[in-house]
């Protein structure tokens, strides 16, 4: 089964994010069809902040080790680390090169503000031009950054999928009424991220999404578990609860 | 406290091992006094085999990220990724112009065997030489590959605590009477490799060890975590237990 036909199963994909070869393998073997990276993790297992552009060469290399496994693999590159068309067009080349089969790319700015939609649509429409045969997940970050807004949401969405967008997601979106009305206004299969006790598996399968992905979800379980066994070595209880994205991004950045 | 009292406390040092800088980070942030690398970690992250010896670059990589920690870090050099004492006392210099406070060098070679030991004596001679502010943790695999061995343990604590190592670590070793013995013979703190339910952290204190260290569990732990993690997303119980060293070997060479 092809990975874009994975979004057309009769329940959502589960997708879920790794950050190293290891983990990817891990999820792999445990009988996940196809595993997505999670930039954070990239990130901060590099020593450096999320979202900040700079991790392209990480980005590469993990892309290159994970292009091994044996289930399609889709590479978040955040905004394709280049405000140049022709960069992100290169990069995803260079990734389908070594058999990914989608990435994610995104309208967020390391600024916390958006790429102009035009600019946006523009890098879609080039990326696919490049490579048809890899699954773009179109990002947008309008419920990500700043106060969400449905509006320019379903204006990307469509702006989006006109470019060629295989796939639309929105995380941060939780609430039914507008999980439908990105469902209508795409007409693309839409990822919503797994939020614990926000976006649970059955309500977004009874409403037709079409696929779930982790995040930064299972990394920063991974830092919960690092520390609480380290402190069972001496009996210690080291249970706190995983970190937040914000905590690693502080962690990273020694603020 | 310089990494080297940390060894003179009154209960012995646990040493937790990190992968990647955010592994570090979160030890470090959780109040561990020193961190130090998993060799199988740092190789599975990249997608390579543990002591296989092609991880000199990764295990740089790393060493230069967590130098920014605020606290002492050792890193496993395995066998110091060749046969030459100069490159191995070349990559101790390297190490140390980044600030780290350790270095663990091991006499198990890649086919299973042990490095003979007049040549291990010569490298840690020559390592010490080079860089006698590093901690020189000398490892020896005598219980680790093949059959227990603790006369030629004693043999060679004494022959690398005469050569100048800083301490002695013998993964593997488990019994009061193996770990008074090279405790005797070998007048260096010694490390004991953390086995649950076999080298519990009161017995180890009550008999004197030094410092005890994860090795690669917190990694396999990670793991486990990880896949568990992934299968919470559904509802569905992904618990199992960590993978094995073992494990993870055929995770990666994906035999």
């Amino acid at each position: 089964m092809s990975f874009k036909d994975l979004h057309y199963g009769d329940r959502p994909l589960v997708l879920p994010n790794a950050w190293d070869f290891a983990s990817g393998a891990a999820l792999a073997e445990a009988g996940f069809p196809a595993i997505g990276t999670t930039s954070l993790g990239v990130a901060a297992a590099a020593g450096k902040t999320d979202a900040a552009g700079d991790t392209r060469e990480e980005t590469l290399a993990l892309a290159r080790a994970l292009s091994r496994l044996p289930v399609p693999v889709t590479v978040d590159i955040e905004g394709g680390f280049s405000d140049r068309v022709a960069d992100v067009a290169e990069l995803a080349t260079e990734l389908a090169s070594f058999g990914i089969a989608g990435i994610n790319l995104e309208d967020g700015r390391a600024d916390g503000t958006l790429a102009p939609l035009d600019h946006q649509a523009t890098v879609i429409a080039a990326v696919k031009r490049a490579v048809p045969q890899v699954f773009l997940n179109a990002r947008t970050d309008t419920f990500w950054l700043g106060d969400p807004d449905r509006d320019e949401t379903l204006r990307r969405a469509r702006a989006f999928a006109d470019a060629g967008a295989d796939g639309i997601f929105v995380p941060g979106i939780v609430d039914d009424a507008d999980i439908r009305a990105v469902l209508e206004a795409a007409e693309l299969p839409l990822n919503v991220l797994y939020l614990p006790g926000k976006t649970e598996y059955p309500r977004l399968a009874r409403l037709g999404v079409h696929r779930l992905s982790t995040g930064s979800l299972l990394f920063r379980k991974a830092l919960q578990a690092t520390v609480t066994a380290a402190f069972g070595v001496t009996g210690e209880d080291g249970e706190r609860p995983a970190p937040s994205y914000g905590d690693v991004q502080r962690l990273v950045s020694g603020r």
